[in-house]
């Protein structure tokens, strides 16, 4: 830390992506969808509009707002666009929780929630899941605090209900309960109609995930235009272009193309449900995860040690040296045939 | 305002970017570049690039990093990467001045150093310029503040000598000088060269301007790599993959490109120091800008009123409400036909 620093960031610990690799491995660590996006995706980059970036972006991201809110029946102004899903759960938590304000997480759950939580100085109460790792709505009923739920939640792939959602929610009316979907296209619908219901909600959604596009950058919150247009005036307060053109006009073509992503995302469900049960057959004990990802441990091998062998093999999954989920691995569900890769490898570590 | 956002925030300001249109006008108040962005950056987006966005971007912007600092003679643990360069600026006065730390600034500068001051709680010194719009070096020196210049200052167009930055960064040794060098390129080398004798200087760069990219949103800073190391942390602690796969493709074949930037900058200069000498001639008052706008004032015309009527003429430019230089249009340098018809659009209206 230089002299310079603020020492209100001293003990600061940032969050630690997963690895990124060059070299020749199955990837399997960081929730990316095996399939390139939508074919739209590259019509959109054309050349015209790369020869026009010479142009700002719209700060006011009206094209893909419009994209976004005709998705999620909504209107526009109940959208808000940010650089990856990050950006916009940055923005919520400074805004909302920050400077001594509340918030409540699951123990386990995304790990960037206590780095935000620090870095902004927001009071934050980890919940702890029970003892099968679902999240007890009980225990975020009318504790008159912030919350930020993972729904499914990671790295567990655990699914609260609309019904438990909205408990939640309705029973803190003086709160933000944020809820995280970055996987929930891989299981329903969300909570999204909520919105409609109440002022309290923020729903917060990524094209990482389901749409292919992590190295895109673009994530979204859908919230009552109220809640919207204070999540605006922090953004422009910090980086009001804080969307690329390319990005807009990716993220837009590929949100509209449905039939596109319906087929990939039953592709990677299917091949979920699969490698579930395979790996239930070698003896593992998987979570009922509905996201893109399995989490898995064996009572034959310690995940610690399943990584590090994994890996020799070329093979990267990810393990989060945790209390009570150190037995873990988070494996990404990745192409068919990387999976069967994967269930033959640990089949061989396991058995042979 | 929502009764869930902060009340740290109930007042805050946001910046008001120059106006986005859509309508076919001449585009002068943004101070983006006439040209398109270089071929080479056409190149880099490829198909492969474009299907392989269901990758996460490199959080440690390896390449691009490497690229920049290459241009710039420093190692690329020397280099941050932003999402625009107010992305880093904003980074940077959170980290170096928040929370009660200090920043001085110009008084007339770029309108977002206060609105970061507001947002993050700075104590801001808004120190006033000479009577001929010139910053006074002296005004800076030992003062014991943090500190940012735009150099060339915005919008006045005028610039600093190195002797004058290595003063303010050489007697405030406990505190960080940020020289924002967005528009050095139209005039300089800039005072990088410092960043080897002086740990406490942050240079900050733009895309947005010379490379012709204001749409594709990359900045950086150059510093002692401690300083990095810092801003590094906030990043990861706020939104780690800062940048996406095409940002930091296009602009690393960006930089690398300076054939074609030197000639689109020199060709910026000339029609800068045309237009200029046809306002002149007109009666304008101008500054001896070496950026690529022109900051020009008349007295046959109040500002507001020129600004209205090249409106009503489909020439868009800017014009700050502000005391002290209420007077003033800043003037984007276009396309070299352009500026003739904004010429002769000022001639008509001043001269009837």
């Amino acid at each position: 830390m230089s002299s310079f620093l603020s020492k209100n960031y001293e003990k600061l610990v940032p969050y630690v992506p997963g690895e990124q690799v060059n070299t020749k491995v199955i990837k399997l660590n960081t929730n990316e969808s095996p399939f390139p996006p939508s074919p739209k995706v590259l019509q959109a980059l054309s050349e015209d509009v790369i020869n026009r970036l010479n142009l700002y972006s719209d700060p006011e991201l009206k094209e893909l707002r419009s994209a976004i809110a005709e998705q999620f029946s909504v209107t526009p102004d109940m959208v808000f666009c940010g650089n990856g899903s990050d950006d916009v759960l940055a923005f919520a938590i400074m805004g909302f929780c920050g400077h001594g304000g509340s918030l409540a997480c699951p123990e386990i759950s995304y790990g960037f929630y206590p780095v935000y939580a620090d870095i902004f100085g927001v009071e934050l109460e980890q919940i702890p899941l029970k003892d099968d790792f679902s999240i007890n709505a009980e225990d975020y009923t009318g504790i008159n605090k912030n919350i930020v739920i993972a729904n499914p939640n990671a790295p567990t792939g655990l699914v609260l209900s609309n019904d438990e959602v909205e408990k939640i929610v309705s029973s803190n009316p003086d709160n933000l309960v944020i809820i995280d979907e970055a996987y929930m296209a891989f299981c329903g619908k969300g909570c999204s109609e909520l919105i409609k219901k109440y002022k309290n909600l923020l729903v917060v959604r990524t094209f990482s995930k389901s749409h292919s596009l992590a190295g895109l950058r673009v994530g979204f919150g859908i919230a009552d235009k109220e809640i919207i247009a204070d999540l605006n005036k922090l953004k422009y307060s910090f980086n009001p272009y804080n969307i690329n053109t390319l990005s807009i006009k990716a993220a837009a073509a590929a949100i509209a193309d449905n039939d596109y992503y319906d087929d990939k995302i039953a592709r990677i469900v299917e091949v979920r449900e699969k490698t579930i049960a395979e790996l239930r057959a070698l003896g593992f004990n998987c979570t009922e995860s509905k996201a893109n990802f399995i989490f898995a441990s064996s009572d034959k091998i310690s995940a610690g040690e399943l990584y590090a062998r994994l890996r020799e093999k070329g093979i990267l999954v990810r393990h989060f040296s945790k209390p009570k989920i150190e037995n873990y691995l988070r494996i990404t569900v990745g192409a068919a045939q990387d999976m069967e890769t994967l269930v033959s490898a640990i089949k061989e570590i396991t058995e042979g």
